[in-house]
């Protein structure tokens, strides 16, 4: 199996995922001179959005770079691409979910704020199942990975996984802190990527 | 007809449905304290959106295998492709009809059920036709297909629409087992892939 | 502008649009038992999300057809590009509203296949500029554009105009034969594609 | 990061968002004989939908300006084009509140207004803080900029802010006014692009 046709579709479908994060933000009814405060109201909506849409940009990154190593894709690496799509695809419900149970309050806030972190810990132990088959031996990558590399990614992504361990414990406190919590998980990502395991090739791409 | 760009338009296709699927996820009415078991509810939801996820995955695998070994395409291979990309990109329908009818039972259950695996069996027999058009002779192929990876290929093909001709007498019979069947075959088709019918010529793209 | 990133980002808006189509292929109302013969009265969104797809596969490949020739791209054809993308993305609305009046009959039947026609006639419209756009003289082109096949070409895409403008006008005679014949025009088109004006310079694309 | 990747990731993310402006263009509801004159009313959608269609359409065409000078792609712009990203995948929410809104008239119609404002004024910030830190200094670059060059474009992209600050003004005082400007910045800005600041290299992209 060709690896670009794998990055290619991965791409596509997470690019349509993160897009259709908008069709949770719906004008509200016709306003009657009150549409500002209507749209106020709507801020789980626009929290909830930015939240997922971060997210989704973090596992792409993460995905290119775990492909970046990789030379080529057997079948079960192939199942868990897939599986990881799966559950990143899906993502919009549990946003959506989240954004319209986030004010009520309760337990049916905890639920949705559950849910949502559940769907986070499935996609973090998804990418790690494909990063650990990715680097168990040296047969799928470029270049064999160092030993030092491979351990640091391994506690990194683990340590990943901690923290949605701990978002989903916290869903049972507070909704909102929840999402607080899942959007500084992603900024801090974005600003500390998983380390790329070799210098890049060409370092001016046509 | 360029092949790159009629796999770029038809990875792109299959993309995008495959990612539209979630739209049939949605949240619940407010939960009034009760969201969690309104969740539950839901799971023909969840089912059928992973099942039609996964045969939209192997239809993806199948279709980029076969374009593998074509090195050029011509007219009724366009049109074939085509009309197989019209029944995947429908796929959201049946899958949505079958999640809404699933719980009921009785004919609307059975119905429901048979649209879907009519529609499964639809696509292998669109499928098969681009298979058969692509191997009749060795006007559309890169490398001549040895008689025995073409007879083998044949077989494994009939069998699947006869499968999808079982699945389709199953819906009259239960509907949650036609689910399940299409799920089996679904995870079977991942693992055990149509043979590669030539080495492949580059083991490390770049 | 790179002529490869325009086709991608046509590639893609005309992928997308195909798939949007079938949001207005939804589950009927929960079935009483009677799903069959509901499913049957949706006859109108099975064949209108049939012709459209069909006609955004023409327009897939003629637009292809069209950047094959095509060397570089300046600022009228990337607007004329817009334009025609413009009309092609909102397909979906008219398609939706076809299916949605075609049984009712009397004027809100003709007033929906007039709409349909209209746009269709205007992505024909668009389609022609920019194809004369094109060929007007040689700067935009890879290898000049021989008199004889120019002449072909313009005349086939005229007769084109014709033929949507008598599917106007056949709008308010009968909208059932109005779609009808889109879908003959389209399934002739796909099999009588525009002429390729040069011979395929690589016969095995990689 | 390699930058096509980068590139693929935000056609694809462009390309969407373009094409589900299209859902907010729905069938009235059923006619009663009364269809043209429905859809006439509908006007401000298909406005609204062009405006954004072009608006998105200019933001693809100076992504990928801006993209041609760029060599390599670290983590501050990677953050910085995933942030534009957020913004105009979001564009079909603004168009829909402003489509809702605008024949309302009154508080309801200005608020809409100045919301689309604000949602373009931000893509246009996302952008200059784009283009800010590409040219910063030459790392990014595959030449450095002239220094004239960089001048024209940051007082070009700079005027564009104030426009943009003008048309959230306007929409304190007329709605309709206020698409129309957006519309005639956009056509604007399709005829007079950045200026490419470097000939092309390969004037023949294969």
């Amino acid at each position: 199996m060709d690896k670009t046709r794998v990055e290619a579709f991965s791409d596509g479908v997470l690019a349509i995922a993160i897009t259709l994060l908008v069709l949770d933000l719906q004008p509200p009814a016709h306003g009657r001179g009150q549409l500002w405060h209507q749209l106020l109201r709507q801020w789980p909506n626009y929290a909830s959005y930015s939240v997922s849409f971060a997210v989704i940009g973090i596992i792409w990154v993460n995905h290119h770079t775990m492909f970046r190593i990789v030379a080529r894709v057997d079948r079960p690496l192939l199942f868990l691409n897939l599986l990881t799509l799966l559950v990143v695809a899906a993502l919009p419900f549990p946003t959506a979910l989240l954004a319209d149970n986030i004010r009520a309050g309760g337990t049916d806030a905890h639920v949705a704020a559950a849910v949502y972190s559940a769907t986070m810990l499935a996609t973090a132990v998804a990418l790690v199942a494909m990063w650990q088959w990715v680097t168990k031996d040296g047969r799928l990558l470029r270049v064999p990975l160092d030993a030092d590399t491979a351990r640091r990614s391994r506690r990194r992504y683990g340590l990943g996984i901690v923290v949605y361990v701990a978002a989903l414990g916290l869903s049972f406190v507070s909704a909102p802190a929840t999402l607080a919590l899942h959007f500084a998980i992603a900024v801090y990502y974005i600003f500390d990527q998983l380390p790329s395991p070799e210098p890049e090739p060409e370092p001016e791409p046509a």
